[in-house]
């Protein structure tokens, strides 16, 4: 394998022709170790070795299972899936002997529920690499993360001579609803690193430019809420029911009503609310999906808090059991100003960068879950933004983005290592 | 004393001048108790005696210290003060000392909260015995009631010769807000009592008819929850604050939308909310004043028990301490066929009573809950309109009765003893 | 074809087989016409001849659709479908020629949204005439009811000759969620009928009885809400959203909250609401399914009004557009005593039938739409319940009735035509 | 009269003597306008002169002629009475006669509703200048700004021939509650101003300090919703009412859900809500009280629109009929550079200043609506704040400031008009 953009684009096609959703990504994760296997130098840790079970958030089981089945048509090699376990994922290891640093990468690779279009126009069709599971597609650009990180792997594996201390590269499941950095953050697999880094490709940035520290990472909190209540007929006996429906109606018009914070910024939206079995029954069901967001983590967790005890009061008066569920979560981070300053340097040399921007992110990225995790142990942390032209906004059938800045990418992540490791 | 209409004319006008309102019948109480003294044969019972202090409801210490001060300056006879206790009402025993049945006779005394009407042609006004006391009036025609008890008495002082067995006038304090009963049913002082009896003039029925069976008593609830938050300043630190005035606005949300009972008649009201204490500040504190009804006990109780686990739902969503105070019950009650039958037959022979009526009463009426505890204990009772024409709606500022039906009531109860002890 | 038990069982049991939900019953409506054909004395009246477009309720065009391709399937007639045009359901109009009244009968044709059972005892199971039609079964009788139109018809073939007046035998298309009857009442194909009668088999009775008074028919009316938002990014940018779930939610405590009716019965239900996109967008469509029921039509008609208000009032409070659609309606309904008692003496005549039973429906049948507007028009009706030993509750998968009561119904329609018109 | 700091305490003193709440400053206003009067050089305007009736906030009118009431007996001089109308406050116009520059400076008058301490050792009881107006007191430090308005007054009526152009002096009623200044805005009193100058004694400042350009003025608007319903029994009828209460309650929650703004600060906050006549009736009358906020005027105006769009969809969905009524309101507002440098060097020049402060004051003055409507016709307008030791919080009954920092106000304003009129 050659380090070049014929190698980076055949990955990327590849991956984008088989996308899948966050915890479903089999075919994926054994796809990656496969290759990672075949560099020689890496030993790659899945299952629990990675994933801490009691974090995982947002996990559908009957997704998965579906996610696996297709994965096996697909021609996934099967002999990873006793290392995986139950969640996919994985992190490569590698370990020059030498004593330094620790650097830990991370990568996401899960897709979007989103169907691609058939505009004939669109790259993918045109030339034959778009998704073949209906219903899904790498629309956010993760199958490009994927390959920077086989990228990075490759030119590890190619000067592995030259380097000291350790990488850690984390392919992660489940970044989609911010769901797959605290498990492998609760895994401790990452807690002896030096440094961090992570980054999204396009997003706001065109080809050329980077954002070496995108602002206001919002913390945010991704919640289920159930009811379960008592049928009766709406008729003749309305007193001997336990109304769900009416319980989470009334949790939706307080939930609403939480105290803004008066420290910062601080957000609530209740998105979905589906309950009821018919017309003249007593509704025994509800759901409500919900987030909560704060400037920091403290007003963050104030709404999380707030919601908690709302979810229980509801459940007393109304006299239904419930269940919460966490189902993702991201926090807010600080770059660290020596690996911005890297990081801008670093790509001030790639030819094909001209600028670097700046740029409120104002929205939420769990990578953001494994940054602050290692500036809790003592290191240093960035996520930076990776400019690339785009056809279409993220999320959207129609998203494709420019393959050239592949090579980019992988020169900063291999700069990093060169200048931290070297 | 003559038991004729001008005594008790005479007793209704005075009473009619010093109205007090529920649990501060100070004067009234003494006033009775004088009177009853002067009779020579009754054993006179007041406080602890007579009241359950744990089941006494919708009683507030300043409006008792105000009306006990009141009663002072209208010249009540302390000597009864020691007797009494926190207590207003008594009850007057009358021991034969032959044996036979007991017979228990309830006459409610307090008043209403409304000024009098100042026109002069309101017969109060022109003939000089309007309410000295603003703010209150008899206008529910309770002295009527007080006098109608008195002449009962008197009755039986002349005839005490004639009569077996027991009879124990009770003289109730508090009627309005259905609050005074509950307390003197749990003291038990008329628990052997083998007949209950008591009525009320006027209400639908003009002076000539009784209503023997009044149909459709409501169970009735009242109650007063207060919740207790912490204050914050509204724009600078909203989030610091447990809102009361909003958990209220809450509380009225849902206990509104408490379903309906499928086996009958149910209400809910929150007739009265106060909550807030400046437009800047997150309010600390929060008042609902509510009733629930029933067509029967068992409906009354579910919509209590509903408004009880909202109550501390809310408490428990928003942070905020609460309390729950049930101020004032009654109870359904059907009347024993026996006294239906003996009060028409008595009615029937008087000669102003000129017919019997038939009527749903769709209210509430605390002497309900003596009556039932009668009737639980394996007594009789009845409830009985005493028609008397008005010159406006009871608890208007206007009321006025016909006196004349004094003397028709007198004649019933007496009849009523005549024929159960004589 | 004889009129006998043979005949009146393979009707039934072909119905049976081919169960089609309301609105969308061609196949069936297509074979009850051939049959009324072959009897060759009734006019056919289908599609916009008895059906008001105005006054469809809860007609849903996908479920349509979907009927009609598996109507095709099943191999109806289609010379039919030109006629129907958008509508199932026939009245067929019988006219002697001679003059006398007119009598109308409804009989209901549609099934219920239930998967039958596969247990091997269950009879249409057994005899291997149990739904082909996968979530459709006739578990509430409805193809008993086709039956005795038929049976009934077939008498009046046979017995022409004696017959005075006409006869009009209404298959009503859409009665669960009391949706067809309004559309064929509004467009006045009955308004001429001097008597009117309908009934339903089993119910709560048994083989042997009959309930020629139920009471209590509940009026009702079934109502769908929809709201229209506007999206927004639930943490970029919620004030620019219009919010449809935070609108439903706030709808459905108001609903609920509909002060409870001073003269009778009312109820309202909220059974199901389903609102929302994605958990971290603001809603924009929000769908609330609802009921609300009176003892009458007057208390029912003001449950409806103040939805109505309700509805509109949300609307405008939060910005978003609605609609509202009565899907369905019922109304209460008193039988005429001549009728009533015609009934009771035709059915002790049989030899099944042992007994008349009283009884309190509780509950709502859109044939009462009918049946009120015949009395409107200055005609009788009734409705009244065959009894018929069941296997299971109507609308549980096991249910199936006793086939010797088929004869029984036959028999009442035919004795009422000769009363009425021989 | 010397203008020293003798003369500012008598004026102080007396001042904080007569305390007056908001609109009803009679005896205030006309004791101003005595002393202006004495000074010579002032046109005095009053009533509509200075108020646009139309944007008149907040005023009560029995809190007007309580206090009218109270000022003639205060022994104001009742010869401006006709001059002001209803409306209280006046301006005081200084015109040089020279061309030049036209400086407004704002003064408000209005107490706090706040008892005074009785504690012996507060300086205005040893000193015996407490206030004499039970239930009022100058505990706001608006007695001290009246004194600083006057000392400037003297100041220019001492230096009058050495200024060119006009000073406008503007002794405003009712700031408290944000309710005086958006009447003075509108009537056009000071649109011709080129400078605006205001300031607020001590708040956050001790002795010797000025914050010459705090920031984060919140815009704000309070508003008062009126519901009216209508009446009805609660047992008999309740279909019959229209809940006011009900309504209000329904309202504070809908309140309370508006959506955060994605583009900066919001609040919202009900702090009072009054309702119901009695537990059993259909309550008919309610208010609320509540304020809202943006850190800018966009946001608050947002804030602003969707509760009147609230109020308005509450009032259609209950069938009640309501009022709004704005109380009061506040702006944002960016002080002026130039205007700072000059207040900074004005105030480095003063002996008893030895700092000058930053401060982010997070709350609303309604002299932004003032300031901002000079910038808006094209003027530069600044708000200071003074330094001076506190004795407790503002509006706290033990509230006291240090008296010798009077004269550092005057200086400060007396300064500003010497650079800009000199």
């Amino acid at each position: 394998m050659n380090l070049d953009l014929s190698q980076l684009t055949h990955w990327r096609r590849e991956f984008h022709r088989f996308p899948e959703t966050g915890w479903s990504e089999f075919w994926t994760t054994a796809r990656i170790a496969d290759y990672l296997e075949k560099l020689g130098c890496f030993e790659i840790l899945m299952g629990e070795q990675i994933i801490n079970p009691e974090f995982v958030r947002g996990r559908k089981q009957a997704v998965v299972d579906k996610g696996l089945a297709n994965a096996k048509v697909y021609g996934m090699n099967e002999k990873w899936l006793d290392k995986m376990g139950d969640y996919t994922g994985c992190v490569a290891v590698f370990d020059s002997g030498k004593p330094g640093k620790t650097v830990a990468l991370r990568f996401d690779i899960d897709c979007v529920n989103v169907t691609e279009t058939t505009d004939p126009n669109h790259i993918p069709n045109k030339e034959g690499f778009a998704s073949i599971n209906e219903g899904f597609m790498h629309s956010c650009g993760h199958d490009g993360h994927i390959t920077i990180g086989l990228g990075t792997a490759l030119w590890i594996a190619q000067n592995r001579d030259k380097l000291t201390g350790k990488v850690k590269i984390v392919f992660q499941p489940a970044e989609e609803g911010t769901r797959g950095a605290a498990a492998i953050a609760a895994s401790g697999v990452i807690d002896d690193a030096d440094y961090f880094a992570s980054s999204h490709i396009s997003f706001c940035a065109n080809s050329g430019t980077v954002i070496a520290n995108p602002r206001n990472f919002l913390s945010t909190t991704k919640i289920d809420i159930r009811y379960h209540g008592k049928p009766a007929h709406a008729g003749a006996a309305p007193h001997l029911g336990c109304n769900a429906l009416l319980a989470a109606a009334h949790a939706v018009t307080q939930l609403h009503g939480i105290a803004r914070h008066g420290e910062g910024m601080s957000r609530i939206n209740v998105g979905v609310l589906k309950a009821g079995e018919g017309r003249n029954v007593i509704s025994t069901e509800a759901e409500l999906q919900l987030e909560v967001r704060g400037e920091n983590k403290k007003i963050n967790d104030y709404m999380t808090e707030q919601v908690m005890q709302i979810a229980k009061g509801i459940s007393i008066g109304f006299g239904v059991a419930y269940e919460t569920e966490i189902v993702g979560e991201a926090v807010d981070m600080n770059n660290d100003a020596e690996l911005v300053q890297l990081v801008e340097e670093i790509a001030l040399q790639q030819p094909q960068i001209h600028s670097i921007d700046d740029y409120a992110f104002n929205a939420s990225e769990d990578a953001t879950v494994l940054g602050r995790r290692v500036q809790d142990h003592g290191g240093k942390a960035i996520y930076f933004i990776l400019g690339a032209d785009r056809t279409a906004g993220h999320h959207e059938a129609e998203f494709d983005f420019d393959e050239n800045q592949l090579i980019t990418g992988v020169n900063i992540y291999s700069g990093l290592l060169q200048r931290l490791l070297g």
